[in-house]
């Protein structure tokens, strides 16, 4: 609650986005929390926040668990700020216990994991886990800014970006702590779940070419709205998201729409669309594609004007590790708790770590399923059992060799 | 072509929007021009732009020729500017050719017909026939700046709103000549086109009120998004400007969509339309209004999400005054070009001036019917034309008494 205090005054909700003053200042409170529940406070060369426990035996590869505490605009106070608070509360507890633990244990705040003006979320797991190159940094905003300027703006060196890389194998595993952001757990009253697979991602821009004319003196069969055509393909990715037969299924979003020139006495010559599709299954995300494909081609003939798609993401779906998987069940099971075995429609960091050594992930509830919002919400208790469920799952995990 | 090279440098097309700078430096040079042809200057208290030739018979009501020469935002060289260039050619051919008319003869540049950040068009000629209230000058922009409070900014005095009324009956006539911003003409093969009305129209904002969440954990089936509407919605606009099963026509556009909070990962949680219908026929204006609300209600009741409409303005048809079309279409005749009558989907000061006194329009031809765009286009020897009808019907109605 304190942390959601620091938040950008001209904005809706409780927003902290990247490169805010907000996020900036709040930051320096998590690491003043860091240093408070002992660990060594650091940073590397593009802004991730680190703090670390030394472990009984320095030579074994570190425990790593985390998350980001950066929101959406209009944003909640849970999505990210739990797993990062969580770990930090995980290490006082270990500190405060009397515990040693054999492996040296990293808390991980990430820098940037919502999507950003530059398109590309996930930058501080995305860049220790080598999943952030030089021509990323060339990204764009609105404005024309690059990413690479306005990490430096930020006090950032994303020069060194190698620096930042962890390897492959460095780290002992993974752990995140976060909200479910669905209504899986609330449906089945069960306060804690066990995370199998993290959705995978496509995500495309679609541009629409109609025709501008004026709108009182262009009858409707001599138009090419481009509107009424990004109408249709909203109406389609919803469409296309609701189910192909099979019995795998996932979700389809246009989250935003621009169209120009956007006058109230112009029939609109353009639209700009972002859509995405994000499935569990392989085989239906893959299937999104020519599906959207298809539809544009049929719309974009019959309406007169042109569409075309830029698929600039796609992700597949990531696996949880079964070790790590078992462990936490097995923790779960051990506070009395039932676990109940959960899909990820949100990407979180732990898909780019998954990248560097095995990777898990425990949720905790969200009232009503909501996230992204004002309203998000998990009870504090709620909050204390996820953080007893970490510290569960981090006892049996350091005592295992090879996960 | 010289004033079209004063435009706002940051826009598309050719862009003059009205309090931009362009549209300041712009009319200066309209001034400049009024002056050389002999006219003389003047501008009222709210920012029209005039210049007068006095008649043989000073004590007789003036006839007032004009339009506007603000733009849309990528607007093209033609609409509006041909009228107030027209009527200063008009002028100067008068007093080239030693005529004199009886009348007064008052070329008027109408300050800022086009919609502007405001919500309100035809601001100059609402002023002139008293259909601008002080209530309108608390219109605010999406900056909280009043409309009052920007015409201050601009120079001029909203304060003294009541000295640029007119009166009833104060004018012998208005007469505009404009691109037609349709196909007719150029259909026909006609140079010249007679109007007969000019399409009434009603406007809404159509506010979309569904429930922002998470794109990636929210089912389809559990969303109430509000892009997802909208889009619906917008298609509910189209289809039902496509016919209702009787004679008349008219359209219906939403040129304008916005949705909040606009980021790719998140379901839409609001959504608000600029929607419009257009038509010469009255009976068919006056049922739109009722089919969209049915619809809305539908379309809201099985999504789950609420839709409101404000119905922002409803101007029913105007028609020109038939003294007038009479005089036109001989005028034409005169000329040898067949007059074809027209209807004219676009709204112009024109509306307003029928306030004060018999009113016409002459249309000449758009290239493909484009306006609103940088495409816009009316061959030189067009325009001509049309200002020789101009001056034919001119002569006409200053030798009649009651028009």
């Amino acid at each position: 609650m304190e942390l959601a205090e620091i938040r950008e005054p001209d904005q809706p909700g409780f927003t902290r986005r990247l490169f805010s003053d907000a996020y900036r200042t709040s930051r320096a409170r998590v690491a003043e929390w860091m240093a408070g529940a002992g660990l060594a406070v650091s940073t590397d060369s593009v802004g991730n926040l680190f703090g670390q426990l030394t472990g009984a035996e320095p030579g074994l590869a570190p425990i790593v668990v985390g998350s980001h505490t950066d929101t959406v605009a209009g944003g909640g106070r849970f999505d990210g700020t739990v797993g990062v608070l969580g770990a930090i509360e995980l290490a006082r507890l270990i500190r405060e216990a009397g515990l040693e633990l054999r492996h040296p244990l990293r808390v991980a705040d990430f820098l940037g994991e919502e999507p950003n003006r530059f398109g590309l979320s996930c930058l501080g797991s995305r860049a220790v886990a080598g999943q952030l190159s030089p021509g990323h940094l060339d990204l764009k905003d609105g404005r024309g800014q690059t990413l690479g300027a306005a990490l430096g703006a930020a006090g950032t060196h994303p020069e060194e970006l190698a620096q930042a890389l962890w390897g492959e194998g460095s780290i002992h595993c993974y752990l995140e702590l976060h909200i479910e952001q669905g209504r899986s757990l609330e449906r089945s009253l069960a306060r804690l779940g066990v995370v199998t697979v993290i959705a995978g991602i496509s995500r495309a821009v679609i541009r629409v070419s109609g025709r501008q004319d004026h709108a009182g003196t262009t009858t409707m069969a001599d138009r090419r709205d481009a509107l009424a055509a990004a109408a249709e393909t909203v109406l389609l990715v919803e469409r296309l998201a609701q189910g192909d037969g099979s019995d795998e299924s996932g979700v389809g979003t246009v989250g935003r729409l621009e169209v120009s020139p956007g006058a109230t006495n112009v029939v609109p010559g353009g639209a700009t669309l972002w859509a995405e599709f994000r499935s569990s299954s392989p085989g239906w995300l893959d299937r999104r594609q020519p599906a959207l494909e298809a539809g544009l081609a049929e719309l974009g003939a019959r309406r007169g004007v042109e569409l075309s798609s830029e698929w600039v993401s796609a992700e597949p779906p990531t696996l949880c590790a079964a070790s790590i998987r078992d462990a936490i069940g097995e923790a779960i099971t051990q506070l009395g708790e039932p676990a109940l075995e959960l899909i990820s429609g949100a990407s979180h960091d732990a898909v780019h770590l998954a990248h560097l050594g095995p990777m898990g992930m425990i949720f905790i509830p969200s009232r009503e399923g909501r996230s992204h919002c004002p309203e998000e919400w998990t009870d504090p208790d709620q909050v204390a059992t996820g953080v007893a469920a970490l510290l569960a799952t981090v006892l049996r995990l350091d005592g295992q060799e090879r996960l």
